[in-house]
């Protein structure tokens, strides 16, 4: 089903081991321009059964891409949610088609900043246009039709990929049977807007930026990317989290060293986390995907009343969030509930308790995995499909 | 009792408006090392009254100075603390002798990586020992000495001032009569360390830093040193008071602009906080403080029993923090009063509710107010000072 490949110019070059998605149909655009073609590179798993009723759409967060459930062919690491995707995996493979795209504005396959502006033959740079959480979505749209795809049975996604599920719900919500969005929020609030500016503003401060020209340059901003990451990877896990699993624990060393190299192993475990970042991630494409966050509210497009975004929704909706999560804490999963209860829409919540943070929605979280596997089990009695086991 | 002097070299000059003690005793420090001389900045208020029964240190926080009640010398702006310390304030300089000096390491007259090293002639920059809180108190004891004052009645301080005020208690407790530890913790945090660790690569990963010889180089790291403040910032606010100050409000701008400018009022906010530390601040100090900060473990000196610092204490004590500060939350606190507790010591505990983060000791918070009055006043009686109103 997947194939690698190379794909990139002489600016930026990656293997992929996907499928790509070539549209020459312009894109419309939140800010008024529009993309006249570009790429998707996307990642499926499972059949798509007979009367294409059992598609699931994964959507990323931030940092992550298409490669949901496989190795990633950069880092070799094994997909970002094998733990819930996969075969006899809550979100069943056997069972299910599984579709994982790379965000427009990414850099893993999919049209962004570092790819080549058919206009200048150069990477776009901070030339290529801003782009939104519903841009974002309105490709995803168009990939959904080429695979002649009417409605999808789910769209799940956690962070920002919750966002995209919420805007899924919100712009094409007849075309989305059930919904998970987890560990997210109708809208960026003004300490997540504050630590994104924190990051970008790193990547910028580094002279390798160069403007955003560093490709064509032949620099890298490695180092202002590597501070953006160690920042925002501290707001991904929690204060016991840290805790538990470094407190003030020392690096190989019984002592401190009365110096600046990593005395505690959380210096040492975050300083990891900025430079195997660099490694696979384009430091103008965390600029636009932060972006595209922060102008997320859902709200704000239906005259501050979230609940007008999904007046008469079909769509049955599961939301999760996490105790510990600070970053899309429960508050903001209970404000799109009583958006949703106050259109009567089929909605269902679960706060599962767990002291990993935001990155819970990623890591072992047997509450969650039960939540994601009985969810969808009973929306596929609704839609009528084979119950598990009987597949 | 202040003068306006200008000290430094051709490296750095600063505007002083505060008096200067010179240490020719060689001052012993934790790394093993010792500065041979050093000199401490400080700042008084009030006057000291015959017996000296009367003398309170007011030790700062991480960017803090000796200025703590009146106008800034460098950025014209009034004193760090004059919410708290003035005449008829809670801490009454009509009443008390108030001294607040900057400490060894930091940059606003005391000795600091800034500073020039006797041995070249140059600043001392990353040559400069690692310095502790420890160090810092043990550097305060002989100012206090140089007043020929043996006993304070009050230690009070803030975030890592509150760190210096336990320093005092567990490592000179029979000079200290009474101690106000405020928002603040007898071992700094795993996440807070992290938080400080991004600070410290944001400043090092600036190419203008050079190793920390950016003065002799004549460059200056500023934006480096920016981004370390933005983060840090964050932390000092809580997500409320984000929400409720900036919320997702645009600036100057009834649209976003679909560009990196900063479109929401919360990043020029920071933007703003950023760029204006960088000309007050010094950001090898930025490095050193911060690692004293860190290494900060009252109870990994005593065998890990936090208690055993105050076995047979007389002083008073009177802890405060604040329910939103998240930087140093209320447990930490709790944990220092159970220490003291657990040794019978005279301990006092308020936690004020405030949503504005640990940024609320800094700012208009009157039951903090009334707290530090009360426990001031009632400490007095116990001394045998007169009462308020007769003074």
């Amino acid at each position: 089903m997947s194939r690698l490949l190379v794909t990139g110019s002489e600016y930026r070059t990656i293997p992929l081991a996907c499928q790509l998605f070539q549209s020459r149909e312009p894109l419309p655009l939140d800010c008024g321009r529009s993309l006249e073609t570009f790429q998707i590179a996307y990642q499926t798993y499972g059949e798509l059964n007979a009367d294409k009723s059992n598609a699931i759409l994964v959507c990323h967060a931030l940092t992550g891409d298409q490669h949901v459930a496989d190795r990633h062919p950069m880092t070799g690491k094994p997909g970002w949610w094998e733990t819930l995707v996969g075969p006899g995996k809550p979100v069943d493979t056997t069972r299910y088609f599984v579709i994982c795209s790379n965000v427009i504005g990414g850099c893993m396959g999919s049209t962004g900043p570092a790819s080549i502006n058919p206009a200048t033959g150069k990477p776009w740079g901070l030339d290529f246009p801003v782009i939104t959480i519903d841009d974002m979505v309105r490709a995803q749209t168009r990939l959904i039709d080429h695979l002649e795809i009417s409605e999808l049975f789910c769209v799940l996604g956690g962070s920002m990929g919750g966002m995209q599920a919420l805007e899924w719900c919100a712009s094409y919500g007849e075309r989305v049977f059930s919904a998970m969005p987890i560990a997210t929020a109708a809208r960026q609030s003004s300490q997540n807007i504050a630590f994104n500016e924190v990051g970008r503003q790193s990547v910028m401060a580094d002279p390798e930026w160069r403007g955003g020209r560093y490709l064509e340059d032949g620099t890298n901003p490695a180092k202002g990317l590597a501070v953006a990451r160690m920042a925002a990877h501290i707001t991904y896990l929690s204060d016991d989290a840290l805790h538990r699993k470094f407190g003030r624990n020392l690096q190989n060393r019984q002592k401190v060293t009365f110096g600046f190299d990593a005395d505690f192993q959380v210096e040492s475990y975050l300083r990891y986390q900025g430079i195997s970042f660099v490694d696979r991630f384009d430091a103008n494409s965390y600029l636009y995907i932060t972006r595209a966050m922060d102008y997320f509210d859902l709200a704000a497009d239906c005259d501050g009343v979230l609940a007008n975004n999904f007046t008469g929704t079909k769509t049955r909706f599961c939301l999760v969030s996490f105790t510990s999560d600070w970053l899309y804490p429960t508050r903001e999963s209970r404000a799109v509930v009583q958006a949703l209860n106050a259109v009567a829409a089929n909605v269902s919540f679960v706060e599962i308790e767990s002291d990993k943070g935001h990155d819970a929605f990623l890591l072992h979280e047997p509450e969650l995995f039960d939540t994601v596997r009985g969810f969808l089990e009973s929306a596929r009695a609704k839609r009528g499909l084979p119950a598990a086991g009987r597949a």
